[in-house]
């Protein structure tokens, strides 16, 4: 039977409650400490009682909420519990006026029993670097980016090319293509990145591997001299950090290449240390179990303890030489074999070990058991962002490649309404801390997806998109060339190089760095509460709130008039399909 | 905002999958295997393509189904996949045709992307016992079922009681009431059970303790001589199973009674091997941490290796005895203590401890990640059956009692309609493996609850009770006295004696035997695939089907014309409100 997705009328008069500072007034710092939440329940709605529900130890409990504060609109309620446990689950429970019996969780009012997974959660203290929520970050691929006209030769399964050439999408040579982007290319180009408002750079892989897209490392021991070495990765940090701008690595905990040290000592040899890094087993084709059967891809093994003691070698020397935290490619394979499952365990391992750094996990798929943990601080959100906005803000007329698959999925990206995509986005939201949400990225595209230009058709939908990566809670994530409209309609075919000294849309980057800008300027962007008031097949319209400001959000999909309920607006971004509004 | 609960238009028409043979043709018995599943795609939906998308490793897959078969009223879409995982999540995809863009996964269809905690779920080989899921389960509370007049002083704490009186249920000697009811007094009344087609007896806890709810061990070493010892118990076991009748334990592993022999050998000595088994903390009040701060109910620490020595030894010993079974207390707890989660260890543990018996786990809220394991082989379902329906069935008048909680929130029990506890009904059957779900308990009450003859009213509402226990997936377990429609509005007052030689309401008896006498001889009932044809507000109809035969229940809470859509139809149970047809 069909679920409905979220409704259109009446938004602003459910009750509401998300983890931002309106309505989570204190959140202890350790185990034990009192947490004080508050339930909006706009005068639209009416209840008799208020209680909240929150597990202790695996048993639910139950807290009358009392009247906090009564203002025009609105009557909030608050309760208090205690935090037995690091990850607490809790949602509150309407009795009586016109409410009757209805729960309040995550994905909103439902008027009988309802399952745990949806609840809010709340977790003890600090969950992940303060500077991170106030980032915008800038994905570079670094073959592809710049090239400071570095002089190396290239390896023997290099296929060179020339920087204004497109790429092979598919074909013998994609993986092998060398456009020779370096790391100094990257550092002689941060002011550009610093003009986007980009105060992150996240850098897929730098090791030495058999690739350009170098996910198949033959060591960690260091920097790929293909790109500068150890020295150019250390000048980059030192440079970046001069201009406030942080810098994460790309490292895969899954499996290693084939031609890794460590797998070419485990395979020559059934007595060396690294042997039970793997999975070895004659059963297997080949004779070791390998990522979705790609034998160059050899699958690590973490039960092993010495190879935690690797790679915590190799996490930390990293951060050492300049790096503020890490993205964990495949993060949702790892430690998961068969009837083995180290992936709670790994992620709360790999936090414990980059100390106040960042971990953002790859995860393409339902993240949240995986995330409601102290393991990874967020993830690259696809599931509950870019699945959704591809949906909602795709080009009436399709890439052919569009029609071909959908994420892994092989049917084309289907075309859905904006409470589709509202449904979607909550959905995704609820069952983790908020605190996760909010250190989650924002994604319209990576070097693994199609360019979000190509899937929307036009600047202006491009822009609703990259408005919404700066507006709904979550870290925006820009792929290096997207602020210049770069095209591709898939992961290879879109790595394209960065046409410096090119003619460039100045229109387009400028709206993309006055939404940078603003993503930047804003807290409540970065920490405010979300509320949709306003969702319709082609318009979706939100508030994003903290204790000192009010922001309301319009994004279209195609033009027309709408009428929101608020006056004392003041315009503070307007462009064609997309705009915002600081309510006075 | 309001999530829509399910549907009352068009139920026939939607998509249908779940574990049933229908629907799950081949299920391997080792990792690695190809599983086979069908969707059922009624002809009023269409779709040009149907995908399978599963996990391996934590990476979603997609499979291309082909149709497997067409009928008049449906085309049967197929689909393999390999089993990497012992529990392997699955949903299916629609693409094309009426359906446009949607996912069907176990809590129905939806037009955007979902999470994959509501998908459907598969694991390799046998789940539990196949005896279990042909039974009705009969709970017996020891001291309250019967006596055979052994003469055995009472305990000090003992308060002795008359057996046709009523228990106080609420005051000091509440938990000290003792009635006498022994072993041998229920293997006297072994005829009584075999007249309901009872064909399991659950016993609550039959261990020396210091209350009659014995939830409070004193020690594990043998039978409380106030029941006749170890004796009366292998002798109720050999006379039960003469009777083709099984017998299952009740132990608590998340705590011990202040007086357990551990316990205070632990207390006395810092030393003892069983100091590591609680957690003797300074900073509790009281020395150690307890069931939720009581403190006569010091809670087991899973970390000792010790305690799991010896409570294999216990669990082991009563099933040589002629224990078939264990009922674990408060499962939803155990192992769960402030930053420490052993649950999930502990209940696979437990399933390997016991070999080939039954594991049945307490759980009395979202048993859903708890049991998607191979731990426990099913629950006691409060949230997924005994909740839903005291919603739908609740008496017009209920008792003051039932005004002032629901089951651990202080809220009067609401009063839903069919769609609401439909809803609620499918919201827990998904996300876990459908074995589970056959082996998990359809219970009305139990010793801890209100006994639903007073939560329906009428003996008419309470046989829709009955008869929703014997046609719902799941054992139906009838806690001992609801045939005779004792009544009770909160669990202590609940545990009253049965009345012997007194008046029963044999034409109320004799109806909860044709419903029992059913559920053992129709295997839809017990193995059959669900599918709801009709939910209205007052009236809720469904279809059991297997390879071999369809059944079809209609079940109301008041008296109205219904018109189902079939003909052809064998009238086998008829009362009032519920109705059984064969469909021919």
């Amino acid at each position: 039977m069909t679920l409905a997705p979220v409704g259109v009328q009446g938004l602003l008069s459910e009750p509401h409650h998300d983890g931002s500072d309106l309505h989570v007034i204190e959140r202890p710092d350790e185990l034990g400490g009192e947490a004080v939440v508050r339930l909006r329940l706009p005068r639209g709605t009416s209840a008799d009682r208020v209680l909240l529900r929150y597990e202790r130890d695996g048993e639910p409990r139950g807290v009358e909420a009392t009247v906090d504060e009564e203002t025009e609109t609105d009557v909030w309620w608050r309760a208090e519990f205690p935090l037995a446990n690091p990850v607490t689950r809790y949602r509150w429970l309407l009795s009586g006026g016109t409410a009757g019996y209805a729960w309040v969780n995550a994905v909103g009012r439902t008027a009988h029993e309802v399952a745990d997974s949806d609840d809010f959660v709340i977790t003890a203290g600090r969950w992940g670097p303060e500077w991170h929520l106030d980032s915008v970050v800038y994905e570079v691929f670094p073959d592809r980016f710049a090239s400071s006209g570095l002089e190396v030769a290239p390896p023997e399964w290099a296929v060179p090319r020339g920087w204004g050439e497109l790429p092979t999408g598919r074909g013998r040579p994609t993986p092998y293509e060398l456009y020779g982007g370096d790391l100094r290319g990257i550092e002689q180009r941060l002011d550009h990145v610093e003009s986007l408002n980009a105060n992150v750079i996240y850098l897929t892989p730098f090791f030495p591997a058999t690739s350009t897209h170098r996910y198949d490392a033959t060591t960690f021991d260091h920097v790929d001299p293909l790109l500068g070495g150890d020295d150019a990765l250390r000048s980059l940090a030192d440079a970046a950090h001069a201009r406030g701008i942080r810098l994460l690595g790309d490292i895969t905990l899954n499996h290693t290449g084939y031609r890794h040290e460590w797998f070419e000592r485990a395979r020559a040899d059934a007595t060396a240390p690294e042997r039970d890094f793997y999975y070895f087993d004659d059963s297997i084709p080949g004779g070791y179990e390998s990522w979705l059967g790609h034998r160059t891809l050899p699958k690590l093994n973490w039960l092993s303890d010495e190879l935690r003691v690797r790679f915590s070698q190799v996490l930390q020397r990293y951060l050492e030489l300049g790096l503020d935290g890490w993205r964990i490619d495949v993060a949702n394979m790892v430690g998961r074999y068969r009837d083995l499952d180290l992936n709670r365990d790994v992620s709360k391992w790999t936090r414990q070990q980059v100390g106040e750094a960042l971990v953002i996990a790859e995860h393409g798929h339902d993240f949240r058991p995986d995330l409601a943990l102290r393991g990874w601080h967020g993830v690259m959100n696809y599931s509950g962002f870019l699945r959704p906005l591809w949906t909602w803000l795709l080009r009436d007329d399709p890439d052919p490649e569009q029609q071909r698959q959908f994420w892994g999925i092989a049917v084309g990206v289907p075309r859905l309404d904006g409470a589709a995509a509202v449904a979607a986005l909550r959905r995704f939201r609820a069952g983790v801390p908020w605190e996760s949400v909010l250190h989650s990225w924002n994604l319209l595209d990576s070097h693994d997806t199609a360019r979000f230009r190509t899937i929307a058709g036009t600047a202006e939908r491009h822009l609703v998109g990259i408005g919404l990566q700066m507006t709904l809670p979550g870290v925006p994530m820009i792929f290096a060339g997207d602020e210049l409209g770069l095209e591709g309609a898939w992961g290879e075919d879109a790595r394209r190089t960065m046409p410096w000294g090119g003619q460039w849309d100045e229109a387009f980057v400028g709206e993309v760095r006055a939404l940078t800008r603003l993503r930047r300027s804003l807290p409540a962007l970065a920490r405010g509460g979300l509320r949709f008031v306003h969702v319709a097949p082609d318009a979706i319209a939100f508030l994003r709130e903290t204790k000192d400001e009010r922001l309301l959000v319009l994004a279209q999909r195609t033009p027309e008039e709408i009428s929101l309920p608020f006056d004392q607006l003041e315009l503070l971004y307007d462009h064609d399909l997309f705009r915002i509004w600081r309510i006075r």
